[in-house]
């Protein structure tokens, strides 16, 4: 899909506002089709509320046959050239293109085991999780009966249509699809923000391994210029925040102890709520810190 | 060696006196020979500083053999049967009995590189440390000159002396040898003591692998009934406290997020003074935490 | 009264042990009687158990006179020469001995107020209260019917004399009467126990003015070396302990603003158990500072 | 004066010009005529910096002239007709028009023996100072020589005239003369900012009476809707912020301790750069809290 405006969908002809959206629903032009009639949309929010409706008022047959239309979670790291290219991109983003054998064969006994239970496939919008919350969450849905995962299939599948519209259409009244992850070093040794401080975020994982997705340095207002993560759901998850303290400190002078009571921090902490703000703060002196759930 | 008293030393025949303290120097019976004309002592630190005194007004060749009377750091750990008993006690001590073959690679190269510049074996405290800290002070004392290091040779066997000593000789004025590593969970959120959470002490290692070394429950009054570490020195290095707090709320309804958003809390720190008290206390509601080098 | 020990009341003569405990329960020697007949005693809590019997198993008429055996609250504060030795020191304990003109009419309204509803003395034991708490308690109470009123009284009277009774008799098993208040100034900036730092201890007023009821300074733990208040109970009411950390700071030759930050901090907070041991501990560096509930 | 823009001042004509700013510098309109020479300025900053070069560029017994122009500070609160409206408006902004008859001495004596010394008044900013300050500043500047005195008053004379600029002319390049204070309480118990709790901003003083001089409650952010103070420098002085913290956990149906173990907990500080912005954030359970010097 080539991203677009919402002024063009709103006056372009209905075949091309179909082509232009026929991706948002996983091989299902027929929202699309469906959701034109409402032309013409005051802002992108009203856009997706329009498809979503579609969705919502379907005939059971025809939300079931869009459940069975998405991909196995698994089988996509594999068979990369039955995605669509957003469901590819997807993927990817949880990292399910970097799987180890042992958590392939995780993922693809998750599959198996919720496909034979309610015959279609387990569906998870995976821009909003990590690899372990995907699993975590398999665990908890598995028991259930139909009608529930029917809805939380269509649930999760409103939520996938609502990040590729995000990602796809630009205008008023935009998508609240988009968390928050910050941090801020105030030294209370000194009485002032720490300034280039280094800081590593680390997604944690009992299933595999873990991994650095941001490496920065504080600024002169101990924050960091750009958010740790920002501009997409911040996905569930638990995470670990490595600040160097004791270089910082030694930088400037304060005497430590040899070895440094205090060197890199570690703060471990779960991401709950995607599109949220998360505010992970430190203070810090060389012999103490403290953090909280900031905003 | 067996146990003995202060009493029974001030009062035996000297050849009693000198067969008891034999191996509290390294094969180097003329120091408690020379201490024992000194008897009777008030206390067990005044029969050390005897010793230690001996050692110290030694002609330089005797003070030279005392320290080529030592085993060879790592050797001590496949040939254990050319070591004192006490000698062997105290390199398992550090978990030199453990060493993978990378790190007895390390520990070997070391000592061939400090025998070789300087003739005589590399020694150090080994209760006094963890296997890193070991490397560290290697690290350090390597680029030294010969004076230097017989003056620091001489004082690591005077603090393995004293531990020794410690180990034998019960009496007045016991030798201040040991450390203390203790820790104390506050719930602010109750405003209680923090009763009933689990507590792991882990030894970090960038050498090897970190490894559990204390497994316990806080009490009533968020404490651990014993010091996590104590009645010997604490040793030189880095260690993480490991505090479940997620269930520990979970078990007294306190709402929680979904994961919560903390769980198993790490606090990093560094031992630097073996012989200190070290008060590691954690500060803590589901929303936040602090921790400071207490007292 | 003179102090005695529980052995002596365990062997007295019936007259000496009645007139030893005369005064335990205000002009009414009638229960020290009929607690007589159960020694020996193995310890005070049971000698002081038996005597609550006593008054638990006394008939309403027995009960109503002992609560009106008592003085009316602020008429002890002018009228001292009618009241026992015992009622005019508890006064004192809680300033009553000092109130102002206005506090003595406050005092006076309530007693007038209460004993018109009720026919009989507004009773609380004042050693577990300050001036403003008792005018507190009175308000709550006013309002109770004469039954709750009667249990209420009851139970105060029960207080006082347990206090009593731990004052006169010394033994085995003590009431458990005492309350503990207690201070330690971390400095996380120096990551030591702050030593040296002046402390005081003010009692808030509401009603008249508050004064500073104790002045100390933190030893080389940064504790003081006695409790703040101990040994008796703490009384119910507002408190605040001011820590002057800016001259501490200054006289370590640490850098501070001018005019510090931070100079005397005040902590404000309650007592509300004067049975217990109440912490309050200060975290400080010239930039930050924290406070807790301790334990 | 009358409020007026960079622009007319850069095109008006030279009397108009001086006659717009005559009252900058107190009865001194030779300072606007000599700048004038170099107009147009490219913003307000760079108009003061020409007029502050004028001031130190003129020869010594100009400079003496300039001093000897400023009323006494005390006086002013007497004797109104005497003053400039500046001159007036500026010291009401310090209290100094709300004085006690003690303050009034203690103001007098100030000046007499300032006056007695060096043969011209006491100048200070007061707009940057609270009355508390301004008698700490003179008990400093008293003891210089006459030499550094005459550089202090040109400095104090700077920055009264810096603050007039700001508030007569609008334009580019506004002059760094406003400081910002601000809160920020985090309800650590529930993990969320407090919002709706009632906050005091208090003015301490030794001297006089210490008044409340921001009255506000926490938003949704657990912030306040505007600075505490804003728009102005903040002046150097003592100040406690009162947080109604009880009130606001009755109210979300927290268990407290009756009577609550924190109840309106003050924090004291001292702000030492009327420039500066200065952040106090409170966090907070019923039974901890913390603050910082924030950012």
């Amino acid at each position: 899909m080539t991203e677009t405006t919402l002024a063009e969908l709103n006056t372009c002809s209905k075949p091309d506002f179909v082509a232009a959206l026929a991706n948002i629903f996983e091989y299902s032009p027929w929202i699309a089709e469906k959701a034109a009639e409402r032309r013409p949309f005051a802002g992108v929010t009203e856009l997706f509320a329009a498809m979503r409706e579609v969705v919502e008022q379907a005939a059971p047959g025809q939300r079931l046959a869009l459940i069975k239309a998405h991909p196995d979670l698994a089988d996509k790291t594999k068979q990369g050239d039955m995605l669509t290219a957003e469901s590819s991109a997807e993927q990817n983003s949880a990292g399910l293109d970097r799987l180890s054998e042992a958590e392939y064969q995780a993922f693809d006994r998750v599959n198996k085991a919720y496909r034979e239970k309610f015959g279609f496939p387990y569906i998870v919008c995976v821009r909003r999780h990590t690899k372990d919350s995907i699993l975590r969450d398999f665990a908890r849905r598995l028991p259930n009966d139909a009608a529930i995962e029917i809805a939380a299939s269509i649930a999760e599948i409103c939520k996938i249509a609502a990040l590729r519209t995000d990602l796809l259409v630009s205008g008023e009244h935009p998508l609240k699809v988009h968390g928050w992850l910050s941090t801020h070093v105030l030294d209370t040794h000194s009485g002032k923000p720490a300034a280039g401080i280094a800081v590593d975020l680390v997604e944690l994982s009992d299933l595999g391994t873990s991994r650095i997705i941001a490496r920065t340095v504080t600024n002169h207002d101990g924050r960091t210029d750009a958010p740790l993560i920002g501009g997409r759901p911040v996905p569930i998850g638990r995470y670990e925040l490595r600040f160097s303290t004791a270089s910082y400190f030694a930088d400037r002078n304060v005497p430590l102890s040899d070895p440094p009571f205090l060197d890199v921090i570690p703060l471990q902490f779960s991401v709950y709520d995607p599109e949220g703000h998360l505010h992970v703060p430190l203070l810090v002196t060389p012999w103490s810190y403290g953090t909280y759930r900031g905003s």
